[in-house]
């Protein structure tokens, strides 16, 4: 794979990897950007404030042109095909795409068939990968002074839909994380050849919890599970929710993440979402500066 | 409230509506601004050509990035609280937000809550406040010269539902106008300690007109009566609908006012609107120069 | 006609043509623009990726600010008319509209009532003119080195409805084409007043083809046939789709056009849509640059 693109964590090699956690703490404690003179399509065909308005802040902090496109307003709407688009906006002297999509697998089916010229970056594919968001995520533990190494980082909740569990259980293997667990409604989990051998399966929110330095708490997607919810939705926060009192249970200045929007009250409670052991908004500040060193690393 | 806001005009106090208003007349005028790097997203919840094209006109115009978020696209449809979407925007560098939301209040609601750093401008609330059109009003008028100390003004049109007529009725007690009347449907009239002890409620647009020097004439909004609409729309136009006959009631070379955009046949008269006495566009082209003045007094 | 607005072929004087037609070309072999500081509006009242990001583009390199208004989100759906929104945007300081519509003749029916100072661009009229697709096409012919004196250039397809086969059709007389022929099936194509007396009709595909240095394939348009379709469209691709071997009854090397989004396997098969005959990406590049071309000379 061409490294002008970023499409999962598993085509990254280690030196990219070591050098956009490195420049995005770098620029959170004031480094300048490599700037750069190039136009970056927004090509987001779920809709999503978070991820978009973070791509176009980072985007225009390194001096980059950004042309925003949306899904259902654009010629798709006309039988259009995404490479189609991608090759007329190469053609227009776009050289670099930041793709969200609905559909699995997306950026994998067209990498190989993509313009000459064109780095693409997977903003989130259906059920697939989340790079830029396990790079952010990991950018915003390394700033907080969190020694992977030493640590136990558990990941909670909807487990078997979620490109974001699945990106960074890939990034923190690789970036060889003390002990790795995960913990879901049964329905929710996938199975354990997807997880990998290094990862702890838990049964209940208070194992995975126990001497847990990290605890990733997934967005409840019920836009996702319409179709086969067997989950009461009710039980959910009782059984895996996370609150103030179960956050006890974890070893004390234990660090609560979520990707976002959360559902308060849902996956997580407010007093935890605003609490002092929450890095939700330190992870939406980091993602600004990751998503610049993205487009450093692959454009300079 | 912190002077970093801009809610409704009660709470600004003298000196900002000066300066504001002072300083629209200059930039109309050529004077420059004070330039400022900062970064603005507009949040419009409700759809509107002229507010947020001007407010990103302005914007630019100071130097300002501007992050466009519209309501149905953005992850409020997946149940992200505002003030989520409002700490998340302060968290990856937005430093003022520009809001147009259709429930009435919600600004007020959450301006205590709002993530510290960020400013927040009100740019129409429900049946609310709309402080930033007031104030363009007001600067529109000063420039041509109006002394308002010497003046009649009166407000024609839909009272009750009328954030812009709520703002204008505040701003111009404060700045002393000589008098102020209104008129209008007896079923679209505030109630009177709504209104205040300084305004006259006139029971024809005859009466109303007698003497004026400015008359503001209020949009019809058809989508907020839906619901309770007893009001026959083709008797408006002969009852509260201001025609050059009309016209002829008030004071010679008295000015038509309206907020736009004009539904015409129903509150006015193309040849009103059109006319020589018409600052309607004018209102529009100190728009931007109002909005340029409120950032500058909010970011300097 | 003021010289400030391109709205058809028709009203564009042979200087002007030459002038844009030659600095596209010089801009694709890296000339300079002459930089302009204005603003520009994008109304898009039909969607479409390309066209608007086309101008988008264009604008930015000529260092333009651009602002982007799409239909359906627009104060259109509150009743004001188009008009009143082209008023409004030149009071707040607009200087440029670039205007896609879905009603026929829009932009002749207000041109004459436009403000003062607000130069109006043609970006495609329901089924009346597209002249900036034209333009972009001839500079991409004579980009190629093709002598449109000597050549023979055929039109395919739903010539009825194509506001891009109108323009180009226009454009290609008034450069005194050697050869224009059109074809497609007779219920899609106008009567012979229509195309004028310089224009063949073929009627077949293989008849049209031969000895045919250029050949414009038109966009199928379900949208628009919706209503009035007798077309199978089964058997079109069978007569009027341009596949590998039927190319070959065309001249040797005979260029292949296409104004996107192309339906593959309908007006088009991939392998000549991909193929080294086909000029598609190459309209797409010269796009930008003819639209750079278009605003230098409306604005300087």
């Amino acid at each position: 794979m061409n490294t002008s693109h970023l499409i999962d964590i598993a085509n990254l090699d280690d030196a990219l990897i070591e050098r956009i956690i490195d420049r995005a703490v770098a620029f959170s404690q004031g480094g300048e950007p490599i700037m750069v003179e190039h136009a970056v399509a927004n090509l987001f065909f779920e809709s999503s404030t978070r991820t978009r308005v973070s791509f176009e802040m980072a985007a225009r902090r390194m001096g980059l042109q950004v042309i925003n496109l949306d899904g259902p307003r654009s010629s798709m709407t006309k039988g259009e095909s995404l490479l189609d688009t991608l090759a007329t906006l190469r053609a227009m002297g776009i050289e670099v795409a930041v793709l969200r999509h609905g559909q699995t697998g997306i950026c994998h089916e067209i990498v190989d068939r993509l313009p000459s010229g064109l780095g693409l970056i997977n903003a989130g594919d259906g059920c697939g990968h989340h790079p830029t968001q396990a790079l952010l995520d990991m950018a915003t533990l390394i700033e907080q002074g969190i020694d992977l190494g030493s640590a136990k980082v558990v990941i909670i909740g909807d487990l078997r839909h979620s490109r974001v569990a699945r990106s960074n259980i890939e990034l923190l293997s690789r970036l060889s994380v003390k002990e790795l667990g995960v913990a879901g409604p049964p329905a929710l989990m996938p199975t354990k050849d997807v997880l990998g051998p290094g990862v702890t399966c838990f049964d209940s929110l208070d194992q995975a919890l126990e001497g847990a330095d990290v605890v990733m708490m997934l967005r409840v997607q019920k836009e996702r599970l319409q179709a086969e919810d067997l989950i009461d939705w009710a039980d959910y926060h009782n059984d895996w929710g996370l609150s103030t009192q179960k956050l006890l249970m974890a070893k004390p200045g234990c660090r609560v993440m979520h990707p976002g929007p959360i559902n308060r009250g849902i996956e997580l409670s407010a007093e935890v979402a605003d609490g002092p052991q929450s890095l939700i908004l330190d992870q939406v500040r980091m993602s600004v500066f990751t998503r610049m060193a993205i487009f450093e690393a692959l454009l300079t």
